[in-house]
């Protein structure tokens, strides 16, 4: 099928440079959010080391076309919006790809830059598969993430550290949480995905100034005995600081 | 010499892709602010349209170097800290090129993505000259910007994004203010970059919120009957916030 990525046979070894540009690569990064934990989505080689799905850009493609592709074709995952966040370009960046026998004299030898793009997810709806190079496709907990291939530790730091300057600076949470939410889970959200604990206070205090919630004359049922209130997003408030940052305080 | 741009002569379009790799640009654009006001550096091609400072990364180069490199032989502009923001991958985004026949038939006729870097310096400290290629080097208010080449616009407003989103998150006016500075000052800093007023009292809460100020005993002399304080940045402080983001409040 055109829609699909050429096999990593002979005629893509010699000739992917007549479909692809050369020393350009794409590489993404999806997180995914499930029940306070934060996980990362990688691909495994057919016996051969953890990596971010990644992929080429054909000659009339754009960067983000190629990286929803990629993504598709290597993961099965679709309909995700990708996040460009920084492009990798020291050129000892793919360290050891010189010793691999199979690239030798093919365009694949040559040195690659590659653009990081990011998207975050519900993991519980989506569901990842691997392609025909991959043994496996799984969501891996941030901090158990094994060794991974050439610079792409550094790679998932950057877009770990562009997920959490976008969390400072944007609502988040929007089609992470059930429609209506307690105080408790949505500071939960922001603490998981920061990785340390926030003042109760200070967090409610600075989340409400933002006039991006509204709150419900419903508490949450079930359990305790002082139930929570509950809160659901002001959809178009949301999607209006959203699109302004809300760091725009001035 | 070696550390020179090639020229665009016949060696330069027949053999530059054994020197620069394929189908892979940089970007540079130099904001320039002095006496409240915000200025960007274009290049004008010899008898052409005026451009960014760009060029092309060498095979064994890393991007950063590239825009560092590209930056000096193509304006002379030394010791400048480029900022990566983007990378600009549409197909199309060099509209016309194919109709320049210098280029027929050459490495550079290539659909070629560019990555995009930023910097904002104090525009009275720095001498910009043009290169060869070029017969002006020169300052042009925001405002006031010509017609640009290709996507240059389109490259100029996303980094005037990235600008006032790092105004937003960092500490901004070390180097761009005298070493002792009044309020006023600092905020006229603020409103030339966001192009828009920002209510004064606000403006100051926030920022001593920050701590990154200290304010002296002296005022401001020569003037005004009720003289306004003098204000300096605690570097110590301010390198802190730079590096981690203010907006990291929680």
């Amino acid at each position: 099928m055109a829609d699909q990525m050429p096999p990593l046979d002979k005629n893509f070894l010699q000739k992917g440079h007549h479909v692809f540009l050369r020393n350009l690569s794409v590489d993404c990064v999806i997180f995914g959010f499930h029940e306070n934990q934060l996980k990362v989505l990688l691909l495994k080689w057919n016996q051969g080391p953890w990596c971010l799905p990644g992929g080429f850009v054909k000659k009339n493609e754009s960067l983000q076309d190629s990286a929803v592709r990629t993504l598709r074709e290597r993961t099965a995952l679709k309909n995700i919006f990708l996040q460009q966040f920084h492009a990798f370009g020291n050129p000892k960046r793919e360290k050891g790809k010189a010793l691999n026998k199979m690239l030798k004299e093919t365009w694949l030898q040559d040195r690659f830059v590659t653009i990081g793009y990011y998207a975050l997810v519900e993991y519980s709806k989506v569901k990842p598969r691997p392609d025909l190079f991959s043994d496996e496709c799984k969501w891996w907990r941030i901090e158990s993430v094994p060794t991974l291939l050439y610079d792409h530790r550094e790679i998932l730091n950057k877009a770990l550290e562009a997920l959490r300057l976008h969390l400072y600076n944007h609502p988040t949470g929007y089609n992470l949480l059930p429609e209506k939410f307690t105080m408790p889970e949505l500071q939960k959200l922001y603490e998981t995905i920061l990785a340390k604990p926030i003042d109760r206070r200070n967090f409610q205090k600075k989340i409400l100034s933002l006039k991006i919630l509204e709150k419900l004359k419903e508490r949450k049922t079930g359990g305790a005995h002082k139930a929570p209130f509950l809160y659901r997003f002001n959809v178009a408030k949301y999607k209006k600081v959203l699109k302004e940052g809300w760091a725009a305080g001035f």
